[in-house]
């Protein structure tokens, strides 16, 4: 479509700039769970994910953002279709490279988390073979995890995007190779260091792991965030995508339970839109929530309106302002209690023709109320200098209590009548009982407490979805006679096979299963007696299938004994606060003394400067706005700076950064002559020079 | 792995530089049939295909090409695997982005084949936002072809290099949508029109269709190639991805059915090594075939040497110099007579033993072999200065003639003896018996004539991989009483999804057939007559499967009346040859008159120097030298300029694009302003100036 040109800018007003001091202000789209790729084959809905995602960057040039932050599930399927990863490649490529002068100097190691065994850099801007305009930070999500073993380790569809430079993936999670290195590996986060002006930001992004085992390294201590040596004097944002609403123990991530040095979580995953921080209790940080930007279910959270935040900061201060996703179909949901309704409007219980009336009327409704929402968004975005855009079909969901109701019509078929009307005809009713008649769900619910196959807000497509592999996978072995392959380990190997579409999952569980097999085998009888051999044979496969067992449940089982309880994870909050310097950290630089003590000490020609403007530190809680101008206040004490000890014979090179940021970017990449022009716009806050790429063409 | 630094150069010769005009001289590195992919399960030889493109682009970089050609097969699978695309990715972005300045001036429109709806170029050093060194141009093969019908149309492989300006996709061809069109179509070929100082290089680019229709669009002079006016004064590649070799009627693409302004034609597909240029009888032409860079079979021609060729081309001559690809696992292949080795070595044919004895030893000399052949490549290039490698696991395969022997040991187990010695222990031997005893092979021979199935040069494995799929279907759909699905219909949606990994194609006929029978089955009985359904169906299922027949078939059938038959393929050798101002040209500009004769009228200021360049034009054969650097005859005759005849109100672009190449160029793009540079070098010969990236900042 268009491209980044000024003209695009005409007619919006400018973002509040945050205390006039756009030099020190950095401006970050944040958007999340795009889950591009959603229902793509759907006649009409099938564009809706790319069309947010398309226009979440036409926001982002609109704004003129330093760069797009993202928080998990770009994409939906783990392994997208071509169409979807070009569409993706596309878009990115057409409104994230350009002439847009960056203005964000990296100050963190352009090679960290860089493709092993190539030049280019991990970080796009920093590659001088390619113009960025925006750079897009993400994290991977449950959705696009990484997955497989090939040459290239495991590997996700931000890879894939990132190999090419189009994002700048962080988050990535090693995943542990063996029992012994799960025992030991824990979760390192390597933050991605930015600096405007007389701002500093900590970027720390942690993809997606399971929540079980999120929440055993979180209590565990063994979330080590390498921090600089001043990290209250950064603003320090964490991104991850986790359970944040519980959905049973272990479940969830506790909000609570991060480190106090950071100002900000972005929390991916959850689809309904708060962006408003939040502050949690006891903490000194604020959480906000993006959510999605279409609609994966059609529950209650995914009716708020979607939309992106522009979050901008300065100093410790900031401030986020919800922009709507104009785009998006509207989608509106309702419940009614049939038993009630028939009561109050006076219609038979028993009529089925009449109960169908009755559910047509409040269909309508539902839809005359989404067409409303839309025109009015649509009248203010209009009023506002926008064009003007087609309203498309809305998303209804009506969930239907039919408590005492003995039969009811096909709610596929009901949907029938609505074509044309709707974009989800075929789902437009759910059904349930109330509670006290719902109990024959219970076991269900037991079996399987994160997946609420009874909730009444999901589809009979919804709950079909989710229905345990494994359940199958023993039924199916066992009249197939092939429980040698073991239930844990083979419906793994399906589930890997069918969410993560990795075609040779089974294929490697069968090789591996069998090969083990026969090793137990020769190892239990070197000279086997055919009359015992299905003795043995069953002994070593229960044997495997207690391992797998215990492999699967490994890191909250075994971990227990040095991990603490979930009651005392009060005592844990700081617990990944660490010593940059106690564990092999990014920022020694042995070969360069530093003082032990003082930041400001070793930056002299900086200290007026910085000193002035770094509001609040140690424990004070960072100062969120929302779409407000109050900025007087930025002038703080600004003693007692918080010294973590310094170990011996390592330096702070954290502490010296802000005075040898030239020095430190230029040692980080082969093609320094390139990037010159780069990094002189990022320290004299030239405007209008490029990363590595001249304007002197201009003419 | 290493930069594109200076150093590299350092202790190779350059490339022998066509008669002293490096300025007008175009170096090419020519390959193709990559295959990545290939086995890449394969514990041994998995990299093998990965290897040898990365050696290819180091070539590249090394003889300081002015681009890569590229001709079809770049991937082994329809849909690569992550990692696969992921490498190849990583590889593009390493060796083809930096600052080596091009000299390659585009001439031809850099929007002509871009993505629809975004702005970036279809060429990709034409966009000022990717510093290109190398630029790639590939066509697709029979493996990577465009497949899916999304909202982006068919897409393959190349579509996500392309996308993200790693490869420049020449060569796609417009499926037909419907029979209606598949009548009209026929196929069109843009070129890609480049000029080095005064070489200019027409690159006309066709991915591969089966070859039937090929075969078809040529005898019906379908093929429409887009030709500047003085084709004649261009040198011009043809780039195809067929069968040469003939495997039936219609199953391969005659040498000699090709345009007469074509100088080279770079044939894909094939995978033996040809480098050497063939002429064609009664042709101009000449062939190169570079075959593949990796053997997916183990078969005769795939012993042959791997090689990439360099191609310079200098005005109207050109040169082709076969480059080994070192680093390629040594393959022998041979094959022995079981009844005349007992003969001659007097063993027993009836002794299992005594002829695994000789089996072995014969399988002894040729690991010897190829290790030989393996080390003496090593040694010539160590004593070109290259760093030694190590020695791989070499390819050996033996075709043993089994005629009158009764009973054979199991070749699979055979081949474990040489597990850690051979790259193929599993099938290092194939088993056959000579032609007098081959006769029950005939029947299936006759109903697959393209996939000889019973080539003694196949393993099991490589036979099974060829069963038909028709034959299958027919019997279980029979067995599932599914018959109205339809064999032809079905068939061809499971070809769909197992060769060009499509996971919807089953679910799209199924659908599409029991719509269309739905359909059929009302039309036929508004009033169903409940008793003659059954009847009605059958009707319908019927009329339909013909459908599928005859689409499948449609193209060379239904065309016959029109189309010349095989005979008279001689007559149309010169049918693809078309006034390029009579079918919607490129190069129309009809706003700006130009002379109806004489090239060189409308580029006064550049005829002299023009028509002394071009040697051979008209009928006369390009000049073809093999590692030649005989170079005096370049000043020939030069009247007899064959003029196509102009038709009325069309404007010779084509012509005037030698003196307005500036301006054409800068229309082609927004940006104008920052690829002036690039552009300059292109005209005005600096060396060091780069793309559209300015090395100011060197300093």
């Amino acid at each position: 479509m268009s491209n980044h040109s000024d003209d695009e800018l005409e007619g919006i007003p400018p973002p509040t700039i945050h205390n006039g001091d756009p030099e020190s202000t950095i401006k970050i789209m944040l958007a999340t769970d795009n889950h591009i790729g959603y229902n793509e084959r759907d006649p009409i809905r099938g564009q809706d994910s790319i069309n947010a995602f398309k226009e979440i960057l036409q926001l982002a040039v609109k704004h003129d953002v330093d760069f797009i932050l993202l928080a998990g599930d770009l994409f939906h399927e783990n392994r997208p279709s071509r169409d979807c990863l070009y569409q993706v490649m596309a878009l990115l490529r057409e409104y994230t490279l350009g002439d847009r002068p960056i203005q964000i100097e990296l100050l963190s190691d352009p090679n960290d988390g860089k493709a092993a065994g190539y030049s280019f850099p991990a970080i796009n801007y920093e590659d001088p073979n390619l113009n960025i305009a925006i750079p897009v930070f993400s994290i991977h999500g449950n959705h696009d995890d990484p997955q497989g073993a090939g040459p290239e380790g495991a590997l996700c569809a931000l890879d894939m995007l990132s190999v090419t430079g189009l994002i700048n993936y962080m988050g990535k999670i090693d995943l542990p190779l063996n029992d012994a290195e799960a025992q030991n590996t824990g979760i390192a986060i390597r933050p991605v260091l930015l600096r405007k002006g007389n701002t500093r930001l900590g970027l720390y992004g942690v993809g997606n792991v399971k929540d079980q085992r999120m929440h055993f390294e979180l209590r565990s201590n063994r979330v080590r965030m390498y921090m600089p040596k001043d990290k209250d004097d950064w603003f320090n944002i964490l991104l991850i995508h986790q359970n944040r609403v519980a959905h049973g123990p272990q479940q969830s991530v506790p909000e609570g339970m991060f480190d106090d040095s950071i100002d900000l979580i972005v929390w991916g995953h959850e689809h309904d839109c708060r962006i408003i921080p939040e502050p949690v209790a006891g903490k000194r940080y604020y959480i906000t929530q993006p959510g999605s930007s279409v609609a994966t279910s059609l529950a209650d959270g995914e009716s708020l309106e979607k939309h992106v935040a522009l979050l901008t900061i300065h100093g410790k201060e900031f401030q986020l302002t919800p922009i709507p996703l104009r785009g998006v179909r509207p989608f509106v949901i309702d419940d009614v209690n049939l038993a009630e309704a028939a009561e109050k409007e006076g219609f038979d219980l028993n009529d089925k023709i009449e109960i169908a009336k009755y559910l047509k009327n409040k269909v309508n409704e539902l839809i005359d109320k989404a067409n409303e929402q839309w025109d009015e968004r649509n009248a203010r975005a209009i009023a506002e200098g926008e064009p003007e855009l087609p309203r498309p079909l809305p998303l209804v969901r009506l969930k239907v209590d039919t408590t005492d109701v003995s039969e009811m019509s096909n709610p596929v078929r009901f949907g029938q009548e609505f074509q044309g009307r709707l974009a989800n005809p075929r789902d437009v009713l759910t059904f349930h009982r109330s509670k006290k008649s719902a109990t024959r769900g219970t076991k269900v619910k037991a079996d399987q407490p994160e997946l609420s196959i009874d909730d009444p807000e999901l589809s009979v497509a919804e709950k079909l979805s989710k229905v345990r592999v494994q359940t199958l996978v023993r039924e199916y072995l066992a009249a197939q006679e092939l429980q040698l392959l073991g239930e844990v380990g083979m419906s793994d190997a399906i589930e890997m096979f069918v969410d993560k579409d990795d075609p040779h999952a089974i294929q490697t569980h069968v090789s591996t299963a069998l090969r083990s097999l026969m090793k137990g085998v020769q190892a239990n009888g070197a000279e086997v007696d055919p009359e015992n051999i299905g003795d043995i044979v069953e002994k070593v496969r229960e044997e495997q299938e207690q391992n797998y067992k215990e492999r699967r449940e490994e890191k909250p089982s075994k971990g227990k004994g040095k991990a603490k309880t979930a009651d005392e994870s009060d005592a844990s909050m700081d617990s990944m606060m660490m010593d940059v310097d106690g564990g092999g950290s990014d920022f020694e630089m042995s070969d360069e003394p530093a003082p032990k003590k003082g930041r400001a000490k070793a930056a002299p020609k900086k200290t007026a400067a910085a000193s002035k403007k770094a509001p609040a530190r140690g424990k004070a809680k960072a100062k969120a706005k929302v779409v407000s101008d109050d900025d007087d206040d930025e002038e703080e004490d600004q003693d007692e700076i918080e010294e973590e000890p310094a170990p011996p014979k390592r330096t702070n090179r954290a502490a010296v950064l802000s005075s040898h940021q030239t020095d430190a970017c230029s040692q980080s990449s082969k093609k320094a002559p390139a990037k010159a022009p780069a990094r002189k716009a990022a320290t004299s806050k030239a405007a209008n020079v490029n990363t590595g790429r001249c304007d002197e063409g201009e003419t």
